[in-house]
Parts: structure tokens; C-alpha cells; sequence
């Protein structure tokens, strides 16, 4: 067994060494804490961390490198020539985006080189090429950090929890939609936004959070490990938060219900299923409390029973914790199980399983609309188990919410019941559809 | 002697071989694990796993052994010889008490052998002789499973945050005391206890686990990874759940607090506080809301915030799905970090911070008693935010409670104010006082 060795002992051993592509909010965090803890994580490394080079795309620029960086880093521009260089043992890649990225990380697993990365993107959308890469070469890829930053759940489903099947895992994995829904219970849903972004947690184009791609990109790499081949991502229901409303919420609030874009995954003997979409939970479930840009996922398999992780998902620090952590990882030499190659084929729609719905819809403020919309759920067999018209103060008078709580239906044919609505009925907005999960 | 058949799938692999000594409700779920997920565990370990020898107290009573066990387990009684087997890659002992496991953990680990337990009374009592034996074989401890039975907290406390220091720990950590806990919203404490031993989660004794020692054992195992120093019990707070009641959890209720006993780590400038006590956690606290025998953990830390595990505490499966991967780790070859020698000095004691206190008497029911209540506080200095004494409509007529909720104070001060009451006002009952944690 390993003690932690001292200073002195580690001095004498081959440090490994690093390069840093990237000096965002994420690679200045890696460099501080890289500072901070520098002789913890010589300790559990089992040799010195050094930071050799640092690239960065303006490199001309002031750049605030900690003083006391372990290390001789060179601040530069070129990253293949970083990359290139024999004295590196491994990239840490924190630009972001899939172009650049793609190439850098392929280089560098065709150069035997560790590759440490935050960058969810292009591993869910390049992850065949890199895995096959890196397992032809005999390179690692570590990305604990591109799924629910500070929360180690990559390492738990690889190493935490018995090898075998996870029946089940539902995660709230876009902590910019939960800090968004969060919010909703205040704002309308474009302030909603607009207090993520005052907030640093979303892009001043918020596309890929709140369509749930970004949760989509995750839990495709969740799912890789879990089930050991590559989801198509254009199989899967991917459902976003657009256009959810404080009506939303108030109806959560009415029923001991909560609002959370859930990512997830079931086996059972039809098959597996995949997606991302809304869904309200019971007050009591273990994610309805996940507030703020917190992430958390929840598995369930039967050995096991049921186990909760829920940390930081976004922000630079949570997320340098995770880059850090893989990087003692890959100086110890601890490479990660490759997922075997395959694609899953068969993918069943989540919103096949017939649950309780809640629905809303912008009617014109009419006599009749009711009638309609109640029998146009009939003809598709949909229940009506609750159904309220909030008073509106407010309002221009041609616009009323009304809100269903339908008893259980799969999604699929509930779309069908709201597809029979006119366009006259279904109006300007797009009918709101919710799961409610148990 | 019984020999059970081999499957070889990986036969061209070097087999890694185990001695399970035990096969109680822990023993059979880890057999039964190995058969059920074989293929998984060698993928993990990169080499098949075989249960070479099973150590039972009595060989020649029936057991259920998986017909399809990997491995040719011998089934006998001498551990001893076991452990001495050149065959043995390690020995996973599962069989409680701090006896015999003591012996037989040294004598493995003095053998270079790798030791997988559960046990966490062994290391908690004799976890500096026995980390100093494998750290002077270069031998190799894992015991994954013996802090909060499913849930890798170990795992995520080595490797899953960033390395240094751990602001806060709060954990629940014994299963037993939860449950009992739960159940006292309905049930009197003692028949709390008999619905704990009749769901097989409290012993005919209860008393390791209700006095606070079972999670004494588990706080100083995280401390001792934490901290990298072992804890001398002796020197830590320890109070249990013992004559907590139904008027207590109902206070809660009445004031959105719920009701833990918490296992805490605290540092800051004035040193490092630990304890054991039970405590008022609000309603939104990420522990207020573990259930039943569930165990959990919050981990606070400047770099990462918050993160959260929680998962089953206690049962043969879920302990036996953390023995499975630490059996895998071992083969492997993951050693884990020893924690440093040396022993936590200083130790200051958690009840120092002020915070408000639920304070509970059951005194005479006659005038006067609340006055002299109020003057043995006043005259310690503690104030009183609110008080009550709920009608007992079943009460002989002898005595009554006194519920109060006291102005922040250390419990200390505290308890030099009950110490002021005479015996008649503290009556046959010790009064309860239980922290209200922010």
C-alpha cells in the first residue's frame, strides 16, 4: 500500500507534465486550484503535476497565470505543436466548441497522449471516432468534468456502484434550465432567461441548454457507460423548457408537484429508453429539491436500491474540481474502461409509458372553447382528471390559459388528441404537455 | 468439503482469487453478486475474479452457495489457513466483531495480501495498527463498504473532489438510527427500536447504534482520509438518539425542522471540531429529506460548494455492491493512498457554536415548575424564544413536558443551565436538548 509520500520523495520522481488548451473561466480555475493544492495532488498522483505549456488563442493578450504555477508554463498560440511536444505527457482541452477540439483531441490520442476534457459537444457528437481513437492507440480519454461538473458520476457508474445493469438513472445534468425553471416561479420565462444569463450561466444564445440538447449530450454520454455503445441522438425525444410559463410552476405548486427538465434512461424487458424532456415530480422524489444550477442524478438498479448524487453543475471552480481530479487520474496511470463500440439500436420513447399529463393551452376567451378541447381529448380516449381556468387580471381579453391535469396517457397519444385541435384552438402558442412522473 | 464448477471465459487471463471469510446476509449477497454480474466484473477488473475458499463457522451446515460461483471455492472452517494459501490473491472479510477479523486482517495484510472488509468497528478500534501493518508490507486496505453501506463515499472523498482540504462533513451514517427516527412520528421510542429489529435492521442489543458509536466509527474512518490522521474516539462528543420522542419529532413539525442524528466535521481558524449528535435540520437542509435506512453525506469545500451522496446505509445487497468494487480495485491494482500516521490533537467540540436549542423536561405537574425552569436558564443566560407544554390527555398526572426552543447558546452553557436544575425538576427523565443547525 501507498503512503502519501512527502515532498522530498516526490521531488525525486518524474513529474507529469501537461498542457493547457484554453485560459477561460474553466482552464484559469484548473490553473488556481493546480496552486492552491499543488502538494495534495503531487500526494495522490504519486508524482508532481506541471503545467508545461498553455495555449491560448491570443497569447499577446494580459493573461492572469497564477505567479506560482507548478511548472514552467509556456504561454503560446499553437496548440498542435503543444501537442506535438514530447515532453507532454497529456492535453487538458477547455475551449470548447467541436471543430478545433475534434482535431486536437484526435492528435493527441494518436500520439499516445492522455487527453483530460470538459467538453461534453464532441465527445456526444464525435464519441465514436475519439473512443475508437484512443483505443487503437491505446490513449486515454478522461471526461469526468463534461457531465454535471463538480458531481464525480462518471467515476461512480465506472468504478462506485457494482458492475451490471442500472435499471433506471433520471438526472437533472443542465444546471442553466434548473436555475431557469428556478426562477420561473417569479419571472416570465424570457426574464427567466435573461436572469441566467445576468447570472454567467447562459450564452447570449441559450439555444442548446434550454432545448435540452445539452442534457441530450450528456446523457448520451452517460448512457455509453451504462449501457456500453453510442445513442444516436437523433433517436431520442429531446424536449426543451421554451415557452413553460409561472402558470407552470403555480400548477406544481397546487398539486405538490416540481418543474424539472429530466434526462433519462429506462431498461425494463421492452427494451431501453432514452430522452430528455420536462417532467413535474412529486414533491417528495430526491431530485424535486435540486435547486439553482445544481446537478443531480439518480440510479436505480436492484442491487443497489437507489443512489443520489447532487453538486455544483456549472461554474468554473465545480468544474475545475472534476478536470483536476481526472488529471491525478491520468498521472496514475488509472486509464478508464474504453465503451465497446456498437451503436444501440433499438431505442424506445420514454413517452410511450402512459402517466398523468398536465396541459395547457392559450385559448381564445370564448364560450364553446371548452367544449371543443374536451372533445377533441375525448376522440383520442385522453380522461380529464382535473381542469381549471385561472381568472386572468391582467389580460388583453383574447387570450385564456387553461389547464388540464388528464388522467394516465402515453405522450404519443395525448400529441395525438392535440394534434385533432384546430389551428383556431391550439392558437399562437404551441400547447404546453407535461409529464407528471411518479 | 463442497466444490463448485468454473466457468472460464477469460482463461487465457491470470485469475484474481478470493478467500470470502463469512457467509451471513453480507457473505451470500457478494457470492451472489460475483455469479450474477461474472462477465461485468472481469470486464471492470480486466482479469476474471474466482472465489478460491469460503470461511464458515460451521462447514458442515447447508449453505446457500450460487451453484454457478466463479472459482472453485473450497468450503471450510480454518481462516487461518485460508489467508496463508499462496493461491490467495485476498481475503474479503465479512464477518464482523473486532476479534478474530483483527488477527485475521493483520495476518493477510503482513502476508502482502489485499484485505476487502465491511467492518468498520476493526478499523475504527485498531485502524492505526492495522494501516501501519499494510503500509510496512506494501499491502493494500479496502473498506468502501464499511462508511454508508452502498454509497462510495470513500471512493468520492479519494478520488472524486479536489484534493485538499474539506471545509464541512455532514453525514447520516447509521441506517438503524434513521429509521428509528422515522418511525417515532408515529410509534413511542422503544417500539421504534422493535419495528428497527423486526425490519433486521437494529441487533437484540441496539445499543452500538442507537448510543451514536456506530456512526462514531464511520465519522473517524471519513476523518482519518480527511484529515490524514486517525481520531481518538475518546476525545469526540457521542450522543445518541436514546429517549428521543414523538413530542420531539412533533416540535419539528411545528417548526419545519427535521429531526437527524448527524455525524460532523467542521474546520475553520479556530481548529477542527467533531462529533456525533442528533440535530434539528430545516425542512430545506439536502439531508432533512433521508429517509428510512438511508445514509448520507454533505460535503462542503470552497472549490467545489456542496456536493451530496445518498443511497442505501444497511442491507446485504447494497453493502455487498461496495465489497464488489472494491474487490475489483483491488485486482486492479488501485492501491489507495494511506492515510498519514499521527493522531488529531486538538479536537474542539461542536456543541461550542451558539446556535438555538430545542430543550425538553419532563418535570412535576405542579405550579411553580415553569418559573423555576425559567430561572435555572436566566441564570446561565439562556434565553428562551419560545416554550410550550402540549396537554397529555393520557398522562397519570405525574408528569408533564416542557418543550422550549432556547436563543443561540453553546451547549455547553447549556448544559451548565440544566445542570442548575435540582433533581426533582430533571426528574426520573434526563431532559433532552437537541441543536437546531442552520
Amino acid at each position: 500500500m501507498q503512503r502519501y509520500p512527502s515532498r522530498s520523495d516526490l521531488s525525486d520522481m518524474e513529474s507529469y507534465r501537461i498542457a493547457l488548451l484554453g485560459l477561460g473561466t474553466v482552464g484559469r480555475a484548473v490553473a488556481e486550484l493546480l496552486c492552491t493544492t499543488r502538494d495534495e495532488c503531487a500526494a495522490r498522483a504519486g508524482r508532481p503535476i506541471e503545467v508545461s505549456r498553455i495555449v491560448v488563442r491570443d497569447p499577446s493578450r494580459d493573461r492572469e497565470v497564477p505567479p506560482d504555477l507548478p511548472g514552467e508554463a509556456i504561454l503560446g498560440g499553437d496548440a498542435i505543436e503543444a501537442i506535438s511536444d514530447p515532453e507532454i505527457d497529456a492535453i487538458v482541452e477547455l475551449v470548447g466548441g467541436t471543430e478545433a477540439p475534434l482535431e486536437w483531441i484526435r492528435l493527441a490520442l494518436e500520439q499516445g497522449k492522455d487527453v483530460i476534457t470538459a467538453n461534453k459537444a464532441v465527445l456526444a457528437v464525435h464519441g465514436d471516432e475519439l473512443f475508437g481513437v484512443a483505443d487503437h492507440h491505446g490513449s486515454s480519454l478522461y471526461y469526468e468534468a463534461s457531465v454535471a461538473a463538480a458531481v464525480p458520476i462518471l467515476q461512480v457508474i465506472q468504478q462506485g456502484i457494482p458492475a451490471g445493469p442500472v435499471d433506471r438513472l433520471t438526472g437533472i445534468l443542465n444546471g442553466t434550465c434548473n436555475f431557469i425553471l428556478g426562477r420561473l416561479e417569479e419571472l416570465s420565462f424570457d426574464e427567466s432567461v435573461k436572469a441566467a444569463q445576468a447570472a454567467g450561466l447562459a450564452e447570449a444564445d441559450p439555444t442548446l441548454d434550454i432545448s435540452g440538447m445539452d442534457s441530450a449530450h450528456k446523457l448520451a454520454l452517460l448512457a455509453r457507460i451504462l449501457l456500453g455503445c453510442s445513442v444516436p441522438l437523433e433517436n431520442l425525444r429531446i424536449e426543451g423548457i421554451e415557452g413553460l410559463s409561472p402558470h407552470d410552476i403555480e400548477f406544481g405548486w397546487e398539486h405538490d408537484l416540481s418543474l424539472k427538465l429530466i434526462a433519462m434512461l429506462r431498461r425494463n424487458s421492452h427494451g431501453t429508453s432514452l430522452g430528455v424532456m420536462p417532467c413535474f415530480l412529486p414533491n417528495s422524489h430526491p431530485l424535486a429539491s435540486v435547486r439553482d444550477e445544481d446537478n443531480a442524478v439518480l440510479l436505480e438498479a436492484e442491487p443497489f436500491g437507489a443512489l443520489v448524487l447532487q453538486g455544483k453543475g456549472a461554474g468554473g471552480m465545480p468544474t475545475a474540481g472534476s478536470v483536476v481530479a481526472d488529471i491525478i487520474r491520468a498521472a496514475r496511470g488509472e486509464s478508464i474502461a474504453t465503451p465497446r463500440s456498437g451503436v444501440l439500436e433499438q431505442i424506445t420513447d420514454p413517452g410511450d409509458l402512459p402517466v398523468r399529463h398536465y396541459l395547457r393551452l392559450e385559448v381564445p376567451d370564448r364560450p364553446g372553447v371548452l367544449a371543443r378541447v374536451a372533445g377533441a381529448l375525448a376522440a383520442e380516449g385522453v380522461g380529464i382528471a382535473a381542469l381549471d381556468q385561472p381568472e386572468i387580471l391582467d389580460t388583453v381579453g383574447e387570450q385564456v390559459p387553461i389547464r388540464i391535469m388528464t388522467h394516465p396517457v402515453s405522450t404519443t397519444q395525448l400529441d395525438a388528441a392535440l394534434a385533432l385541435l384546430d389551428e383556431d384552438l391550439r392558437s399562437i402558442t404551441r400547447p404546453i404537455r407535461i409529464r407528471i412522473e411518479e
